[in-house]
């Protein structure tokens, strides 16, 4: 991970675009490649969805990186460590969705988050 | 990075939760994730949102990490290896953006994304 | 139409909120509230979201107002008259989706866009 | 706006698209149309979005329209009527948002939210 931060950083430095980068623009970025990743999927159903995922690994691929580049960068400048906020996140989740109350219902979930 | 996604399968599988889990799903609520980031900034300008970062990184470090929970998890289950992609999605941008043409503009980048 | 333009200038206007309505954070406002319309429907099939809306209506018009409010403000302030965008568009589409070669067919919608 | 709602039924029936054109398939493409118009201001300030919007009325006019058409068309589908729904939300939003209270704050308006 520290290596991929690293090229991240070269990248947009190399370009001078630190400028560019704030918080707030790079949440709009995020916003931005999260759309462009679920065009890929736009009128289909789950399951055509995880076929087509199968057949386009590159393109799903490209998309994915898109929003995990900004991501990262967005962590980065904020000091924050991915891996520690998602451990945490995960605990805190877990508190918030027991497995006994949460098993195989999605609208619980969606009503709870 | 490995026991990142471990836990993130574990979370999901504790809650037989997968069968709501496919591509289209997921690439929805990362779009949904993502403008819950983005709200925490919605009306600043780009100076303010980074204060706000600097003084609520608990508050930004959760809605950074729920967006990368389910971009780890889309990645895992269409079989994408996260590291991967970015490095060649960043190969890629090098050769679109080109340092020398590049260089401080921010309007050629968003022309030619 | 022009009375619905009235009273969300006035609203706006009552709250001196024009100055931080600047086409960037109106389109900033609309993605957010387009993913609170989303979230409605997060893990359900498409039958399910139909049910949930004609079960949930007033849940669903409040966050379809929420959209449509900024969408009339970010036309009004850049002098865009939204019926005329709308017509225009729909005839552009049409240019673009010929009737006997769209017919039931996603998937080419979905790429030629 | 019944001539419109009109116009953009006869466009969807003619390609007979109905059949993918459930509520959450239309929420995911307002998402999808209000980041592409979200794009056009990427990297901008406000001052900057309020300048290129002048410069480039057709371009905002047509991404404005894209979020509007789906937006129309979800309503429609479910039974609600646009204007009486954004009238109802503004009366809403004029209590919880009082001109007292809210006048010339954008925080609070976030927090509020």
């Amino acid at each position: 991970m520290q290596e991929t931060i690293a090229r991240i950083r070269k990248f947009r430095d190399d370009r001078d675009w630190k400028q560019f980068h704030d918080p707030k623009n790079l949440a709009v970025s995020i916003s931005i490649e999260a759309a462009e990743l679920l065009e890929l999927f736009q009128w289909m159903s789950g399951e055509e969805s995880a076929r087509f995922a199968a057949q386009n690994q590159e393109r799903v691929s490209e998309e994915i990186a898109d929003v995990a580049i900004y991501l990262i960068e967005l962590a980065d400048i904020t000091g924050i460590d991915l891996v520690k906020a998602i451990d945490a996140k995960l605990e805190k989740n877990a508190k918030k969705y027991p497995v006994d109350k949460s098993r195989g219902v999605s609208t619980k979930y969606t009503d709870l988050e």
